[in-house]
């Protein structure tokens, strides 16, 4: 169906406006980008913007299909769907289902390109929400993917199975690693190693997938350490642990703001050591780690951070450009299809099952 | 009861060794440590390292008792209730039942510590649970108290509201701010804002105290942005937030590190900055910020961190120095007291009581 593997851009949405996206999709193509990027927004607007900032798109190498309506950071994902049909992101979405691109980047509204991608595109089968994924750096200077940091609230042992799939075929994909080392995040202190369901989730996951490298638990700080490749946890958590993350390495880039400005002295110094704090910056930008897809659908959808300027667009249409040339959704398909008959046939994972026992943590 | 007001110290746990533990305890008394302290260990070793160090304490303003055995970081809880009767950590709790001592410090195993200040101190009456607390530096250069961090992995919306009154009242102490504003942790994407108890806690809080500053729900990165003083949330999710944010923490120092140290002239220009580097150093020091208590007991018990070193010993004295001269365990003896008898009069919270709503998050 998606001969040309085209990238739907929805290019309304994002705080950084047209001017951001425009720029973004510009630079992509330039710096080499294999798709052809299909524009869906206010085709006037789109016009007027590109002639005005003289974006210099390559020749030939985007369409522009016009909606009239934009979803807000405001809409409510139930508004969205019923309210919604006209807008640029349903419209960018619609081309994934029908087969005219292969892949969708939104810069918009998260739960509302949720709801409207599982409308339109469908859960994958067997697979029952999806999740939303976060690539954090790490000391070995590698990536963690996070995966759920927040479509969903809550999670079943079994969902966290099915993110523990999703979240090793996208590391996959991602790093060309063969076999993804899976950890199942928990609290490492105290007798009472977490709750029930992370328990029972450590068993059943330990007997889903026989071939997966499932380590066991790892704590919050084994994240930035990279223990694991993929860390699997519910969308409250993940959510949670991502924003606390987020926020200390904010005040700690102030912190260094301010110790490398203080003073004349200082600024001199920064300017010695400029190679260092450019490599730095270079690692904490988060424009370079921009484009997490949300995982569990029939289709690509590529979530760019709201605030996104033109670099970071165009990373997030790089991770889009790179993911539709990988077999990752029909790996996620097969192995949860794959794991799905197993389960069936096997008796239930159980605490006192004797051969059930989460290995130890990796810490 | 408490006289004088001493201080026990637990000095055989930590990572650290009893030379950290007595270094950190004559610095502190030397730096005007208002209590006395009463080391709890093996004499003969503590005696032993004195001199061999040369550790000059002031004179008179330390007691020894002796303990023969050492609760070691392995050790479990239940396995430390059981045997440990004659260690230092037990007989070091044993001060504050008995009176002898208004607090212990102990950089020893947290489950066990735990574990044994409950059986000994038992809980304030209407606590459920002890619950972990953590000092996390702010944007605004001021501290945000994060509660629990790891004592429990589940939470019912009564113990979250048991944790805001605690940790209201200690972050009253610490600051003497009289009126510490609260927040409850929560995601803040999407509709569903959070599960089902988290959204029934912020109906109870609401109505459970009319004088506390309850602001309603709080995300991750509030946390470092100090939107609010204390923020509440369950120790599943407070352990693995806090521990995130450390390891990214540390990432982020290493680069620094590599950044100001990766050739000559780079070392040049951190000595031209070194002003600010140092003030950067010390409000990321993690000894700057040791010792916790654990709140709800009936008895002040302070966690210093297991790699506490000297300066981290001292710190944790100096919290535990100034927490003993505050009203803040009488506080919230009678905070839970009133709060329960107002809970017995009024109708449970429901998500249906029009009054009940929680406000908006406030960010």
């Amino acid at each position: 169906m998606t001969t040309d593997l085209s990238i739907a851009v929805d290019v309304m949405g994002g705080d950084g406006g047209l001017s951001a996206m425009l720029n973004g999709c510009a630079k992509a193509l330039n710096e080499g980008l294999k798709s052809r990027l299909v524009l869906v927004g206010n085709e006037a607007e789109l016009r007027r913007i590109i002639a005005e900032e003289k974006i210099a798109f390559p020749d030939g190498r985007y369409d522009i299909i016009h909606a009239d309506g934009v979803i807000t950071m405001d809409d409510k994902p139930s508004q969205a769907v019923r309210r919604g049909r006209n807008t640029s992101m349903w419209n960018a979405i619609k081309t994934v289902k029908e087969g005219q691109t292969a892949a969708v980047v939104s810069c918009g509204n998260t739960g509302a390109l949720m709801a409207m991608s599982v409308m339109q595109l469908r859960m994958i089968e067997g697979v029952d929400r999806p999740a939303i994924t976060a690539l954090w750096p790490t000391m070995k200077d590698g990536k963690t993917v996070v995966l759920d940091v927040g479509a969903n609230v809550e999670a079943t042992a079994e969902q966290l199975v099915q993110f523990a799939i999703m979240g090793e075929a996208y590391y996959r994909a991602m790093t060309g690693k063969a076999k993804p080392v899976v950890g199942l995040l928990n609290v490492g202190a105290e007798e009472l190693k977490g709750h029930e369901l992370i328990r029972t989730a450590a068993l059943t996951l330990r007997d889903a997938d026989p071939e997966m490298e499932f380590a066991g638990f790892v704590e919050g700080d084994d994240i930035a350490k990279g223990t694991v490749d993929v860390v699997v946890t519910d969308g409250f958590t993940g959510n949670i642990a991502l924003k606390a993350a987020e926020g200390t390495a904010r005040m700690i880039a102030g912190w260094v703001r301010e110790a490398v400005t203080s003073n004349l002295a200082a600024k001199l110094g920064a300017l010695l050591m400029y190679g260092g704090l450019s490599k730095m910056r270079s690692k904490a930008n988060p424009s370079n780690v921009n484009g997490a897809p949300l995982l569990g659908l029939n289709g690509l959808v590529i979530k760019s951070h709201g605030g996104a300027d033109a670099e970071g667009v165009a990373s997030a249409l790089k991770v889009a450009d790179s993911l539709v040339r990988q077999p990752f959704q029909d790996e996620i398909k097969s192995t949860i299809a794959k794991v799905k008959a197993r389960a069936e046939k096997l008796p239930p994972a159980s605490e006192t099952d004797d051969s059930g026992e989460p290995r130890e943590a990796v810490v």
